[in-house]
Order: C-alpha cells, then sequence, then structure tokens
C-alpha cells in the first residue's frame, strides 16, 4: 500500500487498530476522510482528543461523566439505596433507554475471566464494597449473560450476601419478540427454569 | 444518550456520520477511545488531519498522494503510452496489488450515474481528455461493472474511439474460483457472452 502516500498509509494503520475495524474497512474509512471538508476532519479530530481529555470515572458508580458525578449519581430523584451492577457503561446505557428503572448503578468495567485472565482485582469490585458499607437495601446484579457475566455475579452474591444486603440477578430467558425456534438450548433450557405462575 | 457526557455525545455523533459506522459501532468506538492511552488518542486524531493537510490530486493521473506527481506517474519505468481508467483510488490500488500492470493510470473520482445526478462534468473527463492528446497508444477502461460504471465505460469510448487510440474494456465474468451455483444471472450470461476459444 505504498501507492498512495505515507500519510495515507499511516492513517489506515491508525484506523485498522480500533476493533471491529478490518484493513479493508480503514482503508474506505481514509478515503472517506480524504473526500471531507477539511474543518470537518478538525472537528472529528478534536472531538476524540476532547473526549478522551474531559471524560473520567464517576466517583460514585464508575461510569464515563465529565463531571466529578454523573447525571445518574447526582439526581436526587433517584433511589440511591438500590445499585445495579454493570459490566460496562454501555450496558448501564441500555438500561436507561428503558426509562424505568430508578436506582443507581455500579460500573465494574470488566467481568471476571479466569480464560483471559481477568481476576476479582482486576475489575472495580473494591469501590462496590465501599459503596455497600453506607445505606443499600438491594443489589441487583445486571452482568451478562455469558460465562464471565455469570461467574462474576456468582462471586459478587457470594461475597455480598453475608451482609445481609438483598442480592438478585436480572432473569435470563428467551427475548420479547423472539422465536423459539432461533434460539439456544441453554437459554431455553433457562427459561424453563426461570417459568413463573400465570 | 445524556447519560454519559456531551463530549462523549459529541464524538458518537461524529464517528456514526462516516460510511458503514451505525450508531451501535460509533458507541462501541467512542467506548474504545476513552479507554485508549492519550497519547494514542492524540496519535489517532493527528494522522486525521495530516493526511487530509497533505494529501491532494496527483497532478498527472488524479490519485491521492503528498507529492506533486505520485509513484506511479513519476516512475519513468512504467509505460506511460497505456491508461488504465479506474473510478476511485482503491480500485488504482487493486490492481496495483496484481503487480503485473505496468501502465499508468487515470481516476476519475466516480462514475457517471443519471440515478444520483451525476453527469460526465462532475468525474474527472476532461483531465483525461487533455491527457489524450499527447502521446497515448491504449485507453483501458476499468470502471466498475455495475450500471454506473458500464455507463461511463460506454460514454469514454463514444468520445475516444474518433481519435483513433484503442479503447479496451476489462473482462467481465465469473470470478475465479467462484461457484457458478452462488453467482448471479447477469454475471452467467456476461461470461458465456464473453467465452473464448480453448
Amino acid at each position: 500500500m505504498d501507492v498512495f502516500s505515507g500519510y495515507m498509509d499511516k492513517l489506515i494503520g491508525e484506523l485498522s487498530s480500533l476493533p471491529g475495524i478490518g484493513s479493508k474497512t480503514a482503508q474506505r474509512l481514509a478515503f472517506h476522510i480524504m473526500y471531507m471538508p477539511q474543518e470537518r476532519v478538525e472537528s472529528l479530530a478534536k472531538s476524540m482528543t476532547d473526549a478522551r481529555e474531559h471524560v473520567h470515572y464517576c466517583k460514585e458508580c464508575l461510569t464515563l461523566t465529565d463531571q466529578e458525578l454523573c447525571p445518574i449519581c447526582a439526581n436526587p430523584k433517584r433511589d440511591h439505596k438500590t445499585i445495579m451492577v454493570v459490566e460496562n457503561p454501555r450496558d448501564l446505557a441500555a438500561y436507561e433507554k428503558t426509562g424505568k428503572y430508578e436506582g443507581v448503578y455500579h460500573v465494574l468495567h470488566g467481568a471476571i475471566s479466569p480464560m483471559l485472565g481477568v481476576g476479582p482485582s482486576d475489575i472495580r469490585l473494591k469501590e462496590l464494597l465501599q459503596r455497600l458499607q453506607g445505606d443499600v437495601d438491594e443489589l441487583i446484579i445486571a452482568t451478562n449473560s455469558s460465562l464471565e457475566g455469570e461467574t462474576t455475579a456468582m462471586y459478587i452474591s457470594k461475597l455480598v450476601k453475608p451482609t445481609g444486603i438483598r442480592v438478585t440477578r436480572i432473569a435470563s430467558g428467551v427475548p420479547v419478540g423472539g422465536d423459539l425456534e432461533y434460539i439456544d438450548e441453554v437459554t431455553l433450557l433457562r427459561a424453563l427454569e426461570g417459568r413463573t405462575e400465570l
């Protein structure tokens, strides 16, 4: 790819180091950037460095924010005695989009994964335990329904239950609108185990 | 998405304006950028503005380059009497990767598309005709095998043939390694029409 220019090669290389961006996509993006007005490129570049510079973890729940406390932790109308534990800020955003959850969150920034060498001390558990020293009624564990998510949920539950705080786990089962024939066996069995009275 | 920060929202908005990047991918990329070391983010941002600032069209063939002439046009070993017409620099790169083509190129930066309102004066045809005033043996039309590419090929061929310069079109047919049963009817018919003696 020495066909164009060292600048293009550098840009393609940088772009293809991003997750989910292969070399073909990186090339397409780089060419697109060449056709963008210069001030739009500067604005895109600035939005990256600005966000990286000003966004940090919320002092309380560790989600990403540009304030000391995120809007959720700073909101006195939220129920600060109910904490939902999520793996990352995107999962928090997904629950916020429902508009129905009124408690607060705790972002672990990962999940325990012996396979990837991620242990309990590599995620933000210490901060969670500190928060539980305060006045907390319920801890809702909303880690993913993956091996890592389940491992993390079990670990937290064992750690927290002795304190007497109510620990719950979000249900796993058939997604709403999901067609049974396309759903994997593990999910189907989970849905069966978790059945409720009608 | 007011959950995180105005900086994050701005970055997600900028990223999702790129081609092929939907709002989910933009969100994933934005979070990835938050976890990147600050100097890596600065280097990514700089590579964009640098490339946009220094890369321009080759004076001769109009591909993207940071020199006055691109390495291909500047190379005296290339056959400057054979010009391959391509729609964009990515198509040029694709033919360069074969390592077998020894002529030079002309980049149209588009294709004629009445549907999208792209006429002959919107692509770099004027510059092609100027180059044909010089010493040219053959013009190989390698626009895409799409409606727009074919229209453009026909248009150029009609324009250039009266000058006596040889005008050829790259073959269309079944891709090498392609399995007939998965190939569309139009391609199969093209391959049949273009059959050669064995």
